[in-house]
């Protein structure tokens, strides 16, 4: 006794989204035809809609339905500044706080040998050809505090310096409202380490 | 500072899957646009498919490409016996165990009214038909045991019984391997209560 053949494919194709194991898709499946047919059709035609004409910026490499995304067109922004950010999440957490008003380069990934993730997968070649185009002076590297993104920032800015550019990091420190108590060693010592003069 | 629409749209549509909220549906975007193109192709493809051919079988309510599935037709079956699983992944593993050769009935569901499922989303008024057919003479109940399942259990075994049915429940009891030391109380008691004589 097996699930019908079209069953069986769409558990099948279900696999290919991050953290749907065996077990999610088939649940996914079952829920998608009995309780939401719907759902499942506006999905189909999302994806094609999506892999249609979604693709990258050709400066930030963001997602993006035109060749050049609005950002980067921007002229209110401040063409001298390049912030290099994993994930277009990042790339928006950072817009919220509306306390940057530079550029950005997305990597779309970050170095992780371990994930098959080498420095050709994250774009390297296209934010050094961006980061060269003689209007950015500081490249500030915004990848996460993570293992893999510390690896990044490393070798990215390696990369970078080589080129004469000059090159930052965000800071690294206790968070707003964090109890010296409470918070893990290493971001204790590096907030330490890095301490500023009061002015 | 958004994303292109289409890609909203497709974080939108992908939340119609259970146990998927915003940041996961966002993470799959992401994914799916960045480094499986072909996938997600493949998955609004198959969507499209089985949308179209997967109904439900006419009497066993499990999903099926024909009007009626292979199993109900099935000559070499037991016509007398009828049990009633609440999903089709409960009626693969009891195939599995080789242990029941009658037919069966997909409740696809069971009652659970805080989910807003109530009888009439369990297709009680298909299963009342098909367990009058004439040939059915016991009924066997094999859904979880939930709360939900229980419920579900109780009602239809009061339907069923209000109409002449004889009507059964699967065994409660300590699991195969199962340590009277290490299983819980509330099935321990259960096996207490229904204790078999030994022949």
């Amino acid at each position: 006794m097996r699930n019908p053949p079209a069953l069986e494919q769409l558990v099948e194709a279900l696999r290919c989204l991050p953290g749907v194991g065996p077990k999610s898709a088939l649940r996914m499946a079952y829920y998608l035809l009995q309780r939401d047919r719907k759902g499942a059709g506006l999905l189909a035609q999302s994806l094609d809609q999506a892999l249609q004409v979604v693709s990258h910026c050709g400066l930030c490499n963001n997602f993006s339905e035109q060749e050049v995304c609005p950002l980067c067109t921007s002229p209110a922004r401040d063409h001298s500044l390049l912030c290099i950010v994993e994930m277009p999440s990042d790339l928006m957490m950072l817009e919220q706080t509306q306390s940057y008003n530079g550029m950005y380069f997305v990597l779309m990934g970050r170095l992780s040998p371990l994930d098959g993730i080498g420095p050709r997968d994250i774009h390297l070649d296209k934010l050094l050809k961006r980061a060269q185009d003689g209007e950015v002076e500081e490249v500030i590297l915004a990848t996460n505090y993570t293992v893999e993104g510390e690896a990044t920032a490393h070798y990215v800015s390696e990369l970078l310096r080589a080129r004469g550019l000059k090159v930052s990091r965000i800071a690294r420190g206790l968070p707003m409202g964090g109890e010296i108590e409470h918070v893990d060693s290493g971001t204790l010592a590096q907030a330490m380490l890095e301490r500023r003069n009061v002015r």
